[in-house]
């Protein structure tokens, strides 16, 4: 038997590939003879680095980048195992978690790191870039990405700009030329799930502008701030990204990539698992194992395991769906390719008690799919 | 397909018949094709009657009888579907849970109720009688039972002596002339999972004396008025029951049965199990489940799901053990019978909660099972 296992983290608990792995050992333990393949998921955000590695057996790279407030700091990103995809969440680089409260303030934070980052994967000749675009402490619209990249953001009186949203202001025109003339032989694909525009009531300053330390007032100037860089990039490059869906994400990063690296933005889920080759292994299985932490109805629109069971229904697949939580309504999902659904409790208790058994109660669920998968023989 | 279920109630909580109806409806709604025999067990102890009813298709009996303190009130026991078994629980006519805290009092506490259960049941034309002795208010040496059926126990004045444990110290000799000759006709079977003796150190009134409402000085003197009873029952029957292991359950009552009724003592599943004709049953099916609230390593040691799993293995059917908590260390029952172990629990959550959704969760273990066997089809 040919068992595919492709989970995404249990949040806050276990990572995909711990996940997948605890899985793959339990069932090892009944089925000694099962041919398990194990690919962690992820959705473009946190963890999708890990993920694509252990998928693909891949490499972590680690890099000098500055931080979102230009401090030099260690971040990283992984190459896939033909060394061909550089996978990026740009919250290593420029994220919300790296600084601490007092700090958030987007009027200078920058995404310069994640430049430095895109930088770092060209010289090691990757030629396609996949970048997660989740947990920003930006609102440059990419400017500090694109910056590092070579690109010049200038002011009336031809000097750079400030770093961040609150520099956008001064800003008179941008200087091509200096881009890198690599990332026009590079594919650069966002993982983006949100579908904000730029500016405006549903824009990027509005919507994720507070959590990032904006008081009203800030938002307001921010809002302002990422119109008028709008405006001045479709002056200059005649592309108008203030309403893509998607460009508002990761406080306009995505407008940055859409408009400097021609970047395509996509669902994380689809990027992720073209990057690891999921649908050719989903082919090649009798079953798939998915699953994450929490699986609800919420679990039908675009969360992974949805994305998994969709390809396995779509090659007549057999899925199993495996939760932490298997919340009241999952059950609308066996309507949506899952056959099974199982939660890895085993008695009552608390979530802070369940979190710490995660680990074995995982290995013992994957020792049950597999006496359940024998028990019929 | 072929499925037994043969749970034992999850204590606190639901029937062991609400139990099987439960999963029952939980996999006809997967496989509704499937042959479901539901044989609700117990073991000896509360929920006996009910399980045995359900068992068997058999009925319900209402019985006015004498309570602990010899006031008027209403009991069960049961009857099998063929008439020809009654089923009963003392502590439905004598245990403990009929008294009030401050009402405890092993020194007047009586089995008289017990014994017009019995009656009950022969007026009805049973030929067996099982008894389950467990939860008792009593330390009389089943004294009361013995006179409700027509035995005499007098004082040296040749008056009969008081109820209750506390009357024994006077006993003088015991007429057994005026038993129901019935007794002789009917086959008496205690469920007792005990093995005190009834008197001494490991016996009836110091173990089981003080959660009745003995204090160590009662304690003392209802020890030394069993060993008193026991020796007039050795002098005018030739039988010495003090020893016999289960004697000293339900405050003697073991001991009277035996003696006076001429009972056979054996595990409560296995009586159960006889009466349900589990063994059969199961012999015609595909795959067994049984289970109760709590799995645990103690499983192992005479519990029902237990015993079912031995009677399964001996046929060589599939067993899936179905629990509310499934404890560390459960995994041992893989060794000894049980092919799979299931947990209804779908996501960490306190026992007060979880108690309250057994019956959905059950619903939903049942489907899960059913959408399990169905999985490698």
């Amino acid at each position: 038997m040919n068992i595919l296992i492709a989970p995404d983290s249990f949040k806050d608990c276990m990572t995909a590939s711990e996940v997948a792995s605890a899985l793959s050992r339990g069932i090892r333990e009944v089925m000694g003879d099962a041919t398990i393949q194990v690919v962690p998921l992820a959705d473009g955000g946190e963890g999708t680095v890990d993920a694509v590695i252990q998928a693909t057996g891949g490499s972590l790279i680690t890099a000098h980048v500055l931080d979102p407030l230009a401090r030099p700091t260690d971040s990283f990103y992984g190459i896939t195992g033909d060394g061909q995809t550089a996978v990026i969440e740009m919250a290593a680089a420029s994220g919300i978690e790296l600084l601490r409260q007092e700090e958030r303030n987007p009027w200078i934070t920058s995404t310069y790191g994640t430049g430095q980052l895109i930088r770092d994967a060209l010289d090691r000749g990757c030629s396609t870039i996949l970048i997660g675009i989740g947990g920003s402490a930006t609102n440059d619209g990419g400017s500090g990405m694109a910056k590092a990249l070579g690109i010049r953001f200038l002011n009336r009186g031809g000097a750079e700009i400030a770093n961040g949203g609150g520099g956008l202001g001064e800003l008179q025109s941008i200087d091509l030329k200096g881009l890198d003339p690599r990332i026009r032989q590079t594919r650069i694909l966002v993982a983006c799930d949100v579908t904000n525009p730029l500016t405006g009531p549903e824009g990027a300053s509005v919507i994720y502008g507070p959590q990032k330390g904006a008081d009203p007032d800030m938002v307001a100037r921010l809002d302002n701030h990422l119109a008028h860089f709008a405006r001045i990039v479709k002056e200059q490059m005649d592309l108008d990204v203030s309403g893509i869906p998607g460009s508002g994400a990761a406080g306009g990063l995505g407008a940055g990539l859409i408009a400097f690296l021609d970047a395509g933005l996509a669902k994380g889920f689809e990027l992720v698992a073209e990057t690891v080759s999921l649908e050719e292994k989903i082919m090649k299985a009798d079953l798939v194992i998915t699953g994450e932490g929490k699986m609800d109805h919420q679990t039908q629109f675009g969360k992974t395991p949805f994305g998994v069971a969709q390809l396995a229904r779509k090659h007549g697949k057999r899925v199993i769906g495996v939760a932490g939580s298997l919340e009241e309504g999952a059950e609308v999902l066996y309507r949506h390719g899952f056959d099974l659904l199982l939660s890895i409790q085993e008695k009552p208790e608390e979530l802070s008690h369940a979190l710490k058994k995660a680990g074995s109660q995982l290995v013992r669920a994957g020792e049950r799919i597999g006496r359940m998968l024998t028990l019929t023989r």
